[in-house]
């Protein structure tokens, strides 16, 4: 290796509240080296979510807290520059957990997975509609919501980079979608290009009112990114043998104190209803099985998608606000290095 | 038929909060008389249930409300006296929805179950362990939750009619059950009678404290009659791939403004976890299954239960506050007429 450096950035503090530039710290450390069985990565893009402000928290979840010190956590697409395993040759390109970081060292366990070369696709495809983004929508609404053709589907988020997939998946399988969106080209968006029945912008309009316009059915399906008050007015529409998805709550990330929780929670009974929450990484053995069906209908141009690319690791803390007041659209990436 | 008169209690107004005498009004009408593929049936026994409560207010829920001015609604066992159906016999008992009266038509459509004669079980068992309470339990237990071997197991309402049972079942199926009750001497007839591993009494323990002690290995089902603050903080306990069971919330069906939902809830996203409610009239094709079953367990000695009952129509109205005033022990019912 040449007397290159490894920038990362790290967790300094746990945030409360709003993640402040303060909770991030960054340095410049030498490149590591590949152990037995090892390789070493170079990051290419880093994927940005919302639920790494939940990592960030020193709570009990389905994956351990990032420490405080050690390297903020992240899904990366990147290039293989020094292998010691037999599987895995320099010039791979490898999906994995790269982090907030210039250079990763994987393995001997957890080793990335090996990405096809030649697709034509951008690389950046596997952080998004093809990656944990593009699996998220499609194992949390097929796997957990099963919808039915001539069923209504409601996606909250619905022009962010998860719901934006599910509903255009919602669309594939013959359902009326409805999506909950926070600015009008966002709705527009969503209705004019991917096909969406109605939209609804709950920053300017009356949410419960407006579903009820758009859902004369009610609700079979409901795929929820945030949590609080539009989760409860849902729960309050449902039909019989609903299927709630709970895949987020950003409601809840950011907040200090406890954000109530759905009061009409008890249609679940009256309505014989499930609520049910699910982890994408829980469906990594099938993980191949969604990558494939999306690819083709992305070939078919059935899906479309966006990406917001940011340039520079150095910008990662800032871009995460994106996450949360509404100015991202489409799938946030950071780009670290070029391809 | 003689000049007997049929006494009947309506639903007289709307309860807020509360149930108040007002909302009752009693009548004496001439008894009715079986029609074509109608029969007429002596009431016997009611069943006084925590489920009239609720539809005894004008909401959309899985059943139509009961309407102002109509006879209030209620399972009732009781003795065919007139027939024109051909399957049913003059002495033949049955177990249907009668109403809160002496005598009920039934057909020719919604005919009412023929009860086996000569069990030598006494008829309110039909009610109670055997009837929708027992069946409530069987089917809100293991269809639901669906409990396994050395799993931990938490109901609610523990010393009710349907939480004791369900905490047995529980047993039966090899689980280390926790049972949450209001009042010492039930907590203490759930453990040294049922044979519940541990009980605490929510009106003088801390919950929190007490399931932490008492669930060292966490929740894996939770058994829900009441909602508000217990369900909460069992979802704050809660393991992976848990499941949670809505029978009903007590604590709101009284309730004049919305009751705080779980804040909770986003364990279940955390967990994968699934809280599913459900009603016991949609297990009706499979209601014979589980009376055999539990007759079966009856039998050998494994479930024990309680039948609290109260003697005289014009009582059920005041018996229905011991539901929610913590002051019944075991399956509320209110004798009619002699068998």
């Amino acid at each position: 290796m040449t007397a290159q450096l490894n920038r990362r950035i790290l967790l300094a503090s746990r945030p409360v509240g709003d993640i402040k530039d303060s909770n991030f710290k960054s340095e410049s450390v030498p490149v590591p080296e590949a152990g037995p069985g090892q390789i070493l990565v170079r990051n290419l893009y880093l994927s940005l979510d919302p639920a790494i402000r939940g990592w960030m928290n020193d709570a009990d979840s389905y994956i351990e807290p990032i420490a405080v010190g050690g390297v903020m956590r992240g899904g990366t697409v990147g290039i293989v520059v020094a292998s010691n395993a037999p599987d895995y040759s320099v010039g791979d390109h490898v999906f994995g957990m790269g982090g907030w970081q210039d250079f990763a060292v994987h393995g001997p366990e957890g080793m990335p997975n090996k990405l096809p070369e030649g697709t034509g696709l951008p690389w950046t495809n596997f952080l998004s509609v093809l990656g944990i983004t593009g699996l998220t929508a499609y194992f949390g609404l097929l796997d957990i919501a099963d919808p039915k053709p001539g069923e209504t589907v409601v996606v909250s988020t619905a022009a962010g980079a998860v719901g934006s997939i599910v509903g255009q998946i919602a669309k594939i399988k013959g359902c009326r979608v409805v999506g909950i969106a926070g600015a009008d080209d966002k709705c527009k968006w969503i209705v004019d290009d991917l096909g969406f029945d109605a939209a609804i912008n709950y920053k300017t309009q009356d949410v419960a009112k407006e579903l009820r316009k758009a859902c004369p059915n009610k609700i079979d399906v409901y795929f929820d990114n945030v949590g609080g008050d539009i989760l409860n007015t849902v729960l309050g529409m449902i039909n019989i043998h609903a299927r709630i998805s709970i895949c987020g709550a950003i409601t809840q990330y950011n907040a200090t104190a406890p954000v109530p929780g759905p009061s009409n929670y008890l249609t679940l009974l009256t309505k014989r209803s499930t609520m049910q929450g699910f982890v994408v990484l829980d469906y990594q053995a099938r993980f191949m099985e969604g990558i494939m069906q999306i690819s083709q209908w992305l070939m078919q141009g059935k899906i479309k998608h966006r990406e917001d690319i940011v340039d520079g690791l150095e910008n990662a803390p800032k871009a995460m606000h994106k996450l949360f007041n509404g100015t991202n659209t489409g799938k946030l990436i950071v780009k670290i290095a070029d391809a």
